[in-house]
């Protein structure tokens, strides 16, 4: 039996454990809900408790090399602790490392969501054998991650890759960040279902109202499905998420020219909606990118010359589990 | 006598060759001209000999560890070649790095202007001691470079660190690289001066309309002494000329989270004219810059924490001889 390491996301909804080999096999995987009203002290005694659990069966075979564990919020790496984080209230503050590596008697490693997402999908997904990438989580909010020579890329204290909060529309809509259009005010589950209620308030676009009103469960998803049917009030807010992100995957590219980008989260499913604006802002507003990108059907006007190297926009594979390789992935490296 | 190498500032005005020790001083330059206008052959000539004339004296009593030289414009650095320089036609696809090694025997390393100088204010400038920092260098352009662990970070081909290019308005000026609204159409000498013939154009400022009218050699230097003195339309050039590099600084710390940040360049100079407006977006747009700024005089609404570790963002201290300095650099790491 191999050696292994055990990864956990902890989410705002499901606490997810995993042991997995050093080659990257997923050996088990336990789900639990997150019981965030039981206060932090619970949640991490939980979570102990299920990593004792997996050790202690794959240790009698095997050699256990760690824990990492994915949380969604700023983490501050020099303390351990969670700096702030919407999908875990009660835990700012809370020292997370301490408690783990005191109650497990073993390594832990800490690390934003987005960031050993990025790990996983550059472990074993679509960034696999490209050492340099980033990855952009589309869900509520955009996350993201940067992997450099194979291991996050952090920053002076890690806090680098907040790409959700790049302004992309100056006098854009105001963010919870204190900035005004946060591309995730745009791309993002939240961004398309508010773009939606503003074009049902301003009158065009029945056909979404008369959706809205039909259904209950009016989200994001519904809306992709009436884009995908061809309704041009849908399709019209794809386009402009498309755009939103194109600026700043733009920008992304102008700064980083790095060998590939990963587009990964639930949204990122919306991808035939969204993805053609994308491509085309990229195009528009990234001289590396437009000297840089795979194939150049739209024949970029003014572009000079064209490199032997290339830039690679793509879908994440590993789904949800990217996150569970990529914190297993850290105690490892 | 000690080791040296040489750095070259190969300039589309100035034609400079440095021999510099390997502890950082300067121990002698040599400014030539530089003769476009001949070909690329021609300039390439005389740089060889001028860097042979200093090999060979100090070559006498310290060991020679070769030659790295700083260029204007889009270097291919698999083949060694320049892609694209608007400071020096006549270059495009020239092998500039095969045809300097052949002449000189020796090493050559080459690299983008930018670049270099962002490695020499990290060696000996702004950002000494300092391992992880971008230099933004504001002139005609913006140039941009990036340095982690000392060394200057290239991306997939070089291309990392277009920064003047990064999108902050949307639907804003034209740019020549085909995107709209790019940083360095307003935060640029260039900017400087169409911002300026447009609120002249549109009759908005009369006291620039009768400056331009009286000075012959009408510039951005021009419009930043009417704006210390006072006039209010010069300070609202200046107030866009910082919003723009705000924004564009707001992106790059919360994608990059440096120690620092340092700015050069001939219009750096004009600092104290457009960095208020600069930190106030950096702070109102950057959650990560909010967290981590120096200190808090504006009480940045709605910011839980502040970090321990701060966000530097300077000025430069090496003037021109940065990219000296950092081109010298280069055959010694």
């Amino acid at each position: 039996m191999p050696d292994f390491s055990i990864g956990v996301d902890l989410g705002g909804t499901n606490l997810r454990i995993a042991a997995v080999s050093v080659q990257g096999q997923m050996l088990e995987k336990v789900t639990l809900g997150t019981k965030v009203a039981m206060g932090p002290d619970h949640v991490i005694t939980e979570m102990c408790d299920a990593i004792r659990q997996l050790t202690e069966k794959y240790g009698r075979s095997g050699k256990f090399l760690g824990a990492g564990l994915g949380i969604p919020g700023i983490i501050d790496l020099d303390t351990g602790t969670i700096r702030k984080s919407a999908n875990l209230p009660g835990f700012s503050e809370y020292p997370v490392h301490a408690e783990a590596e005191q109650r497990l008697g073993t390594r832990v490693l800490l690390d934003n969501d987005a960031n050993v997402a990025a790990l996983g999908e550059q472990w074993l997904g679509a960034a696999r054998g490209v050492p340099n990438m980033a990855m952009i989580t589309l869900g509520t909010g955009i996350g993201g991650g940067i992997v450099l020579d194979g291991t996050i890329f952090h920053g002076m204290n890690g806090m680098a890759g907040e790409f959700g909060h790049v302004t992309v529309e100056p006098e854009g809509y105001p963010c919870g960040c204190g900035n005004r259009g946060c591309a995730e005010r745009y791309a993002s589950a939240t961004g398309i279902v508010r773009m939606a209620q503003e074009a049902i308030a301003a009158g065009e676009a029945p056909s979404l109202a008369k959706a809205a009103g039909a259904d209950a469960e009016f989200s994001a998803k519904s809306i992709y499905n009436l884009a995908i049917q061809g309704d041009e009030a849908a399709r019209r807010i794809f386009r402009r998420f498309g755009r939103a992100l194109g600026i700043m995957m733009a920008g992304l590219v102008n700064i980083l020219n790095l060998e590939m980008y990963v587009i990964g989260g639930g949204v990122a499913s919306a991808w035939d909606a969204f993805a053609p604006a994308m491509f085309s802002e990229m195009r528009e507003r990234s001289l590396v990118y437009a000297a840089t990108a795979p194939e150049d059907p739209l024949g970029t006007a003014g572009q000079a010359f064209r490199t032997t190297k290339k830039t690679i926009v793509t879908r994440a594979l590993l789904g949800s589990d990217a996150g569970l390789y990529g914190a297993a992935r850290m105690p490892v490296l």
